[in-house]
């Protein structure tokens, strides 16, 4: 049993709105989960001896999606020096003194590595677009705000991940598709409950009131810079053990797919083992 | 007296073995150096000031071009916390394992500063464009090494530059354009001269085999990446206070045409400053 992945990738055109946020999903999510997640592990062995490619993961969704806990169960049990995770909050002043991509090509996985980005370089075109008055607040140059400058932006995201796929460095994308609804569920859930509270932010809340706003931003983000070597997946996020095994399948299925391989020697280096092993006898 | 600086930016079209590398010069050069970088020096406060521009400035050349000296002559007067030297020898194991832009992107020059590259990403289409077997030495993904190839590597190195310069991070390119000979002089010098044996690198004289290729190599990436936005200038290289005093001026040049100003405060910014100049005088 597993999920027909392909149903959730983006289809240009398709509204944003229409994509559900939960599926009649198969009852053994869990059993799914652990499969792939299997399957991941083994991939990630070979991504790290191969050292040629690297496979960047971009999570985005409104808060209480289900980032943090769908990168924490889907990525646990893979080995943590072959994964890279960076976590995208506000910016710190150094970073919104530079151009806006730095603080993410800093973050970049080197090939032979997982790369994860919590949130990502896509925030340029969701929070900025919501709170324009932030290009005054961190003083960037004077910029038309207008739908041409959105489209630049969005070019930029794709030539960046263009380039990145060019350089070896694969990208995928999930949007953590939830709905208002469960987004209340959520944050309540984190006020009722004690040991939920750390994770309790006043201003989510604050954000929330722009649910409109984002949802906007999002599609045309999406709609924009969905390609097919760099595509988005709009995973309905309103039960988490789905989103968990959905993505963990996405990404084993994507592993697959990659040029990558366990590294064969060549003439020479066969002949360096031999001398190696010579030597080690003798001693 | 002042240089005609636009003499020396490069033309499309014209081959880079047309350029001088030594002009009829002013006798003047010293005084030129001296009252461009007092022009540098102001400017530079003001860029600091302004904090929504940053300048970078681009230095390319083969061995014993003088990169280093006309650093050093042109910007050593400027305030060290408003300029941001970075000097790209040959990478390091890290570096090569991530996308080739990544040790570049890392060095951007936050908004305020002014930016030094002693050489540049273009070393990506010089250093490797001779040296293609370098790609298999640092575990690149296979790519066709085709005139296509070079010519995506070009467009990215653009494109670039055209991102910087839209994100308020202007760009100057430097080609300072060494003949053959002098080359020869100099690093004969660099060997009899003790107090200069430490610039001497055995390398040098065996890259210079390579001229030809290095020559060709730069003449495609000058005539690819030249824009009106991020030009290059194509300094004569054979008669180092000459190519000081001409580099300074074009600095001096660009900063005066940058949008560049003293912050003038808004009201309510004013009202804090008359606030606080009440508290001090109660003090």
């Amino acid at each position: 049993m597993a999920f027909k992945t392909h149903e959730h990738l983006f289809t240009p055109g398709r509204a944003l709105s229409s994509y559900p946020t939960l599926i009649k999903r198969p009852n053994n999510v869990a059993a799914i989960l652990e499969s792939q997640v299997a399957r991941i592990i083994e991939s990630q062995e070979t991504l790290y001896a191969d050292g040629r490619h690297a496979l960047l993961l971009i999570f985005q969704g409104m808060d209480c999606a289900g980032k943090d806990s769908t990168i924490k169960h889907v990525l646990s049990g893979v080995n943590p020096q072959g994964v890279d995770v960076a976590n995208f909050r506000e910016p710190t002043r150094n970073e919104v003194a530079h151009s806006y991509l730095w603080r993410y090509w800093r973050q970049m996985p080197r090939r032979g590595l997982m790369g994860v980005f919590n949130r990502s370089h896509y925030e340029e075109v969701l929070v900025m677009r919501v709170h324009p008055e932030l290009f005054e607040e961190r003083r960037m140059p004077h910029q038309d705000l207008d739908d041409a400058f959105w489209a630049s932006r969005c070019a930029d995201l794709a030539y960046l991940e263009d380039h990145l796929t060019r350089n070896g460095i694969h990208v995928v994308k999930f949007f953590l598709n939830l709905s208002r609804e469960e987004q209340r569920e959520r944050l309540l859930g984190r006020i009722d409950r004690e040991h939920k509270n750390w994770k309790f932010d006043p201003r989510d809340v604050k954000e929330r009131q722009h649910w409109d706003d984002y949802r906007t931003a999002y599609a045309e983000a999406i709609e924009r810079t969905h390609t097919g070597e760099c595509p988005w997946y709009i995973i309905p996020a309103d039960h988490k053990p789905t989103t968990r095994a959905l993505v963990a399948q996405i990404i084993a299925e994507k592993l697959d797919a990659m040029p990558i391989r366990i590294p064969h020697l060549g003439t020479k280096a066969r002949e360096e083992l031999a001398t190696a092993r010579a030597v080690l006898m003798k001693d």
